[in-house]
């Protein structure tokens, strides 16, 4: 089972990888800087948690199969671009999805190991599943999109609650608590997807503007 | 008098958490991105301050209190706003003044307590007064404020070298040390904002400009 | 011969001081942001590099010289280019070389020393060489000159493998490894800047796009 957990992680550190060797690739960035986005985007957020609840090593410190995959993903999807056909869009936001969830499961659970309490869990599954793609925004000089696009990082807060729920209420079995948070972000997003479905937009004005 | 200190230190969350979430409205971000700019605002300076200490774990993992209050204050700004009327900015910018005081002379205190040196210690005092305000300005795709507008790191540079000169060569109380470098602090900022008064803009030019 | 290195190290420090105030100044900062943004140049990605090791604690919190060397580098750079004449910019350019070559043998070092696999140990080099002056660019609004210039973070990539190279499978005096993996990089990046070398830029569409 752990097994699994593993390569369901590298899954994740992938296709965040190839998000951000995408973004860089529109952004002109030289070969260094599109492996260098993607890496950050997929380990940023695991090391950002990892840092702040002062879990060391990180991971990718501990064990290099993190950046090895990440590289290659990188370097996968440069070629895949140039040499073959674009990128099949719908796919990947399901992979993303996909990623989420994982990333989602993994950050609650370490955070609730660190005695964490709840809120502070929510924010580092939430920043698990989200923060290496808000990192891969402000280095490529936008506006991160994760909080004006579709539901995304709500979806990561629903599964982060439920496995809380679960794990700290309920008495079932590890794997049943992560597949059922990871089941319920993946529908929350693949529907957000589907429906185009967003949080309405908040226009707050001061004074000075109206 | 820890007690009071503790309240402080969240009315500085507070204030911190408005200015986010008005910064975010204003981005026309969604309720989530109101929430996590609010969030990060107000606990991204102590934040960064305890990763570079080492000071696990930090505050928000060994006290919920700070993300409650932080999100509270996001919602109520976002209710505010839209259902009543525009903000007081000047009240904000007085509030924003003491949360400034508080929280420097609480991250320099820190830095103290840790053994760093004077000059890291008044970086620590300024660092946790002012990187939150500077995160959400990264995010938000702004070059910071605190670089280009009226006194506001300086004010807090100076309470930190006040703090530091009476813990250090002084023998008075720590309720008076922290009392007397937050009144500097807070004299500073708000002569600051009556007379407008700010450091000289640079104007560096490079051969290449000429 | 760590005096040397101590010695280099604090260069290395100057240089990035002196850029990251250049940049500051012609982006209209105050006195303030121009020595908070050197401050950041110069320290960044060492203290980036310690935290993501838990290498605690960080190197200007055991040593206050760092600061102060940094922030006389800030002070200096601002009355020289106001009192005086404009940049030698291709002096700079060739002083940043050095501090480019240094951060990055001493980056990739600590790395090693703490059990860091080979391929962490290349991204901590680079990571000490590059990551202030990345922090430096987002803060001021710049997509990060690194990943679209003439060759720089390639320059520091090469040497962070000869130090490795040479640290473990050869059995060569410290002195003789580092200065060899110094050379690389100095040659790499003079080099490129004689030349104008560059990575080829991706520029990689999406379907949306086309």
């Amino acid at each position: 089972m752990g097994q699994l957990f593993y390569l369901a992680d590298l899954f994740g550190v992938v296709v965040f990888a190839i998000t951000g060797a995408l973004m860089a690739g529109r952004k002109s960035m030289d070969m260094f800087g599109v492996l260098v986005i993607a890496i950050i985007t997929a380990l940023g957020g695991g090391t950002l948690r990892d840092v702040i609840l002062g879990n060391y090593p990180v991971s990718w410190i501990r064990d290099d199969t993190y950046i090895g995959v990440a590289s290659l993903a990188a370097v996968g999807t440069v070629l895949w671009v140039r040499l073959t056909q674009p990128i099949h869009e719908r796919g990947l936001l399901i992979a993303d999805a996909f990623g989420l969830a994982v990333f989602t499961v993994i950050g609650t659970e370490v955070a609730l190991q660190h005695q964490a309490p709840h809120s502070a869990a929510v924010i580092m599954g939430v920043m698990t599943g989200v923060a290496g793609g808000v990192m891969r925004d402000v280095i490529c000089n936008e506006i991160p999109l994760i909080f004006q696009k579709e539901i995304y990082a709500t979806a990561s807060i629903l599964g982060a609650l439920v496995f809380i729920g679960m794990t700290e209420f309920a008495s079932a079995a590890h794997w049943l608590n992560a597949g059922t948070a990871m089941t319920v972000v993946l529908l929350v997003r693949l529907a957000a997807i589907r429906w185009h479905l967003r949080l309405p937009q908040l226009h707050l004005l001061d004074r000075s503007e109206r």
